[in-house]
């Protein structure tokens, strides 16, 4: 039998790692002793509890440990970070501490240094006196990257103390709730995240526009809810077919019938901007008076076309190198507050890849798999909605802009 | 190799029988040749085919001959009808009728009499001049049950011409179609079906109740846009939930939050109900004041509770015998022009089972299964809306209260 | 501000008591401060915790602790069971204390008496000295009914120590682990319990039929592994119908293809039966000879077949009253140590609304839905797995028959 | 009003041409008179039929006319085809003609010219005697661009007459189908395309990695019933992963159970294959030995892996710009008669898009979904099947194996 220590501090029952930590124990087969326990007599108090890890060898402990640690529990003893050299670009040495989403700090230097721009499954790397999260396709040979998880620190988010769709909402809504409530939330956490000064993403999947949302989002960002905008080709193709035709995919928003000749809108729509090499420089001529790109360009929004394997045309504006699309994406979600998703499970899997633990995500769509596969893949602070975007998107944005 | 013939009259493209014709010859292994062909010129003008089917040997032949009869085919000899006697209570002989949803008459006594209440799945039973369709339930040892196809005579119903909700779509509403047009079209349905003195029935889930559908449903029972409630007792537990304390299963239908002590109301509910002994009662007695159950009372509008292994309590007004709260649902359609189902699959599938396929028959539910299902179990007129009541309901009666 | 105490005790780690109650308190809005705290040392020994509740008011606290209560908060003073008298049949007194699946005890006459049957959302009726849990539908005018919390105590269950499939799950399997071993796993589980001494109950759905499941489920019978089985008309009709046409709605199972005729298949089904009076007669009179039913009267396997409004028949064994029919499944259960529901929402709901918590419940079913639907209902111990039970069933089968 | 002619030619009752016709101009609102009409007499003869057509005024009879084209329907006036130049680069004129993805034809030079590398929504080029299908991301300014539908000729697919899995199922297979027959269908549409020389693709999602499948698949190439492979980089990267520490996204594959600090196993397989540069190399440095990757390379199966915005890494043979992916999966597509997609919608979508009408296309997923979306995006051949790919690639493969 093997022995190794953890300690606990800060909110560990607010941020639910406490539970966590006696769970994953007894998963992984182990046992435990606690040592010290001191519970915040207050819910605003700090706690503190040491416990002994046991497993059945010094590996079998190292593995609890280990797993533990990502979830916010430390090693007793403060010691430096450990690292390695990257053995080749692209490639990361054995041990390496592969990251998790939440806020991390590391040991260099004595001091505690909080890793940047830190997302998922990434590597820590060392670069003066800063500790910086990169991808694997980041990585140069002969860096300096974090090993093991001594003088590592991860510090899960605390739930939300105020009330709010987050604390609503246990991570999934199903659609049995009561949906005025739910969209009245849902509008409240968007005007108090501008309120605040904060910085909101909306994702977005072509449904937005086959639904005939384009022009709500459009009357959202026009009225300053969007700082960020992150879709595919389909969504900018199919808003500017709309916004020159009336069209989506050649169905009239208006009318709901499909438009004689109108399978062919979609790529006019694409020659048109051809001929104007750029949506910006179309808008700028005027071709384009309306929509979610319009709005985007007129109120110089950020917003990141990346490409997929579907796409007609693409567009002058897409990024299509997917490695050079997830870099500006990543680029554009910094210092974003709260994250809209909405009828896409490709930009938003990918996008909550890049998003920290404690950036709010909302993540509306009527196929309750998309909630379903982004809490599985490690985004979960996402809250869920089960909805018809089609009726959500233009309820939420009559509220937000009421209520505003 | 065997041969026999068969003959299609009237809207034969407008129904789509002629289509559906070769396509089960061919399915069926067998043969063909068109001996007869008579187009009708315009579109209104009914259509003759007479067609010979080859099979491999007499069975084979007889097999298609009596799956194109389903569909419409008929056979050029007029020839009385044939029956035997019901063998025992609940009970059919070898080689009975087994009706289609589609229209059908039978020959006897040298006339085309038409079979009342037909419905899927069912016999025919000759009682005196008339000709009655009944599920195997209702068979009694020695009625006179029609077997075989000789003297029978099916005719499906062909494609609306109207420009119509029904038209529009083709058999499957997918969420990305524009949500403003196909609510707009199924209000225009409901409004047109009540101008022109049709009768509607409603087929309701609890998720209604949930979302916070109460008030909007209750308001078109009271508009008049209701004529039958087909439902199970939940919806009239958590309807009377919200009435009486503002929740349903607890959960406030204001605020989205539950209650405290929440938990109890559905239960508190019943028993208020059981004191009165009936829903009626209690209305009467001034306990209850809104929703759903209150405005069929005061509108005095048929409604069928139908029991099941779920229902809590069950309410004094829930049918718990399912073969009898069959019956009376079967009672409560006819005569029915269009159906609305909504969020329940259970109540969905059993109302269909029950209708003729000429009764236009909508189906809102987020998920798309039950839809699937209705489909699969031969309603095949139903048209699917996958979207999420809890928005999509308020929406529509907005729009019924409004345009009508 | 008022203040009210309350105790854990126990396992209130593997429980996961402690959690909850921190995070009851903070959804709440209520405030705490742990007064006392001993942690067990080890895995295996009890904790003991105090804590202070803080809330706006009298109302508002007692609202806390009534919540607590129902997941394992004690209130630290043992006092007698409070009790009303039911004020008319199928009516629970104001107060009245509502049950949740977990184990429960009350104070009666100085003494902890386990309240017998439990089951969620019921009454406890005090009985001599029984106590005993009921549904609204079986309470009696007069009957002694528990009210509020005094003297209540509810026992969660524990997560399971054992490797099993209970613990290597998080209630919900995505379709995209590896399926050998979960197979593996549920076989493994079905093979303890019966060597264990334990009972198995099977929840059906007609899928399993349609799908070619009828031999399998059956070979599972025959070889004394289900102890008793809950399905509803469809499931026993078509079972029947493949014994004798060797079809399922009228599908050839071997070929898949649709058998002339074929749709005629299940009304002579039933009709046979009919005719034999039940499906024990027609058995012993040798017209059945495979299948589920057939394995079932000769096992002497316990079966209950419960109605619906979807039924064509129904069959004679089906209990078409859905009350009668819910207290035959209620009586079923008893004692059962793992349930197995596979490919019906109905049945699997209704059945999981009578179980216990610490009953081990596995269900599979390829719509995701049925699962969730089993969950936010209360049924929270269920394991969902997302898979087709078509090909699982024979995959389970032959594992649990090669390795037992 | 307006009048026009049409002209059906050919197989016009198999291919569903005629029915189609009839339904578009009633759809459309137009009328119609059948001037000529022959059936053939029997099944293999082919028909003939002329339709005048009436609409409103001459554009609403053009529309009309337009769309019918698009299904078969033929001008009866043989015209040369008109073109005119591309505008711009990826831009394309006016009018042009907007492909389906049946077989097509141009006059040109009074000679029937068939339309090479067809595909839904594109263009055809005329270039030199040739008439060439290219997407709008490929033509050039100045190129001719078909426009109208004078001198094209569009030949929709008969519905095959063999018994077969297309034959048997209706575009959609519920998973309440005997799944053994299904599968069986399957095995034997692989094998039958293999024995007559046909080339087989498959599409594949990581859950066919995730739920143990990389060994079935590998099985299935290496002897040789796969010709094409595609997929994305999460397949290549978790298949390696499997090969070299027996674990899929850290799960071991054996035991269902997460390995201790597996999350980082993806990343070390990455890292493994940058140090050598391509997987083929590190397949020639003997690093890898067993998986589908593996057998691509030993057996030098043609793989196209595309990039995405959510992938690790990516890879180096992985094709990062999604244009170039796009033309390497058109590449790799034309002359595949039967194409198996499992587990994945996007690749699925994307290479329906590819694809003409003709060849043969199953697609197994769990998620109904998938199959809906590539039916309303113009796959309308494909067969979709319901199921659970871990369970349904280890029996197919055995029947592959065993049967063929």
């Amino acid at each position: 039998m093997s022995i190794r220590e953890v300690e606990l501090e800060g909110h560990i029952i607010d941020s639910r790692v406490l539970p966590k930590v006696f769970d994953l124990i007894m998963d992984m087969d182990g046992d435990f002793e606690v040592l010290d326990f001191e519970i915040g007599k207050e819910k605003e108090d700090e706690s503190y509890a040491k416990i002994q890890i046991r497993g059945r060898n010094q590996g079998h402990v190292d593995d609890i440990v280990s797993e533990l640690h990502r979830h916010g529990a430390n090693l007793p003893e403060i010691e430096e970070v450990e690292y390695e050299r990257a053995p080749a670009d692209k490639s990361l040495p054995r041990g390496f501490y592969s990251t998790t989403n939440h806020q991390t700090y590391i040991r260099y230097n004595n001091e505690w240094v909080e890793v940047e721009r830190i997302e998922m499954d990434c590597a820590i790397i060392i670069d003066e006196n800063k500790a910086i999260c990169k991808p694997i396709s980041e990585v140069k040979e002969g860096e300096k990257i974090v090993v093991g998880e001594k003088g590592v620190r991860v510090v899960p988010p605390e739930r939300p103390r105020e009330k709010s769709v987050f604390e609503f909402m246990s991570s999934h809504v199903s659609p049995e709730k009561p949906s005025n409530s739910i969209i009245d939330q849902v509008a409240n956490e968007i005007i108090k995240t501008k309120k605040s000064g904060g910085k909101i993403a909306f994702v977005l999947g072509p449904a937005i526009i086959h639904t005939g949302g384009s022009k709500h989002m459009a009357s959202l960002i026009k009225n300053g809810f969007a700082d960020v905008l992150l879709a595919g080709n389909a969504v900018a193709v199919h808003d500017i077919e709309n916004a020159l035709y009336g069209t989506s995919l050649g169905v009239n928003l208006e009318t709901g019938e499909p438009q004689a000749e109108g399978h062919k809108n979609h790529l006019y729509a694409i020659s048109e901007i051809m001929r104007s090499s750029s949506i910006e420089n179309a808008i700028e001529q005027g071709k384009i008076e309306k929509g979610i790109m319009y709005q985007c360009e007129k109120k110089d929004i950020e917003y990141v076309l990346a490409g997929s394997i579907r796409d007609d045309g693409p567009l002058p504006e897409v990024i299509t190198d997917t490695v050079k699309a997830q870099d500006k994406m990543r680029e554009a979600i910094q210092d974003v507050d709260l994250v809209v998703m909405m009828a896409t499970m490709l930009h938003s899997i990918a996008t909550g890849n890049l998003l920290p633990s404690h950036v709010k995500t909302i993540c509306v769509d009527i196929n309750p798999d998309t909630v379903t596969k982004l809490t599985d893949r490690g985004t979960e602070q996402v809250m869920g909605i089960v909805s018809d975007v089609g009726i959500f998107l233009p309820k939420l944005t009559e509220k937000v802009l009421k209520n505003s």
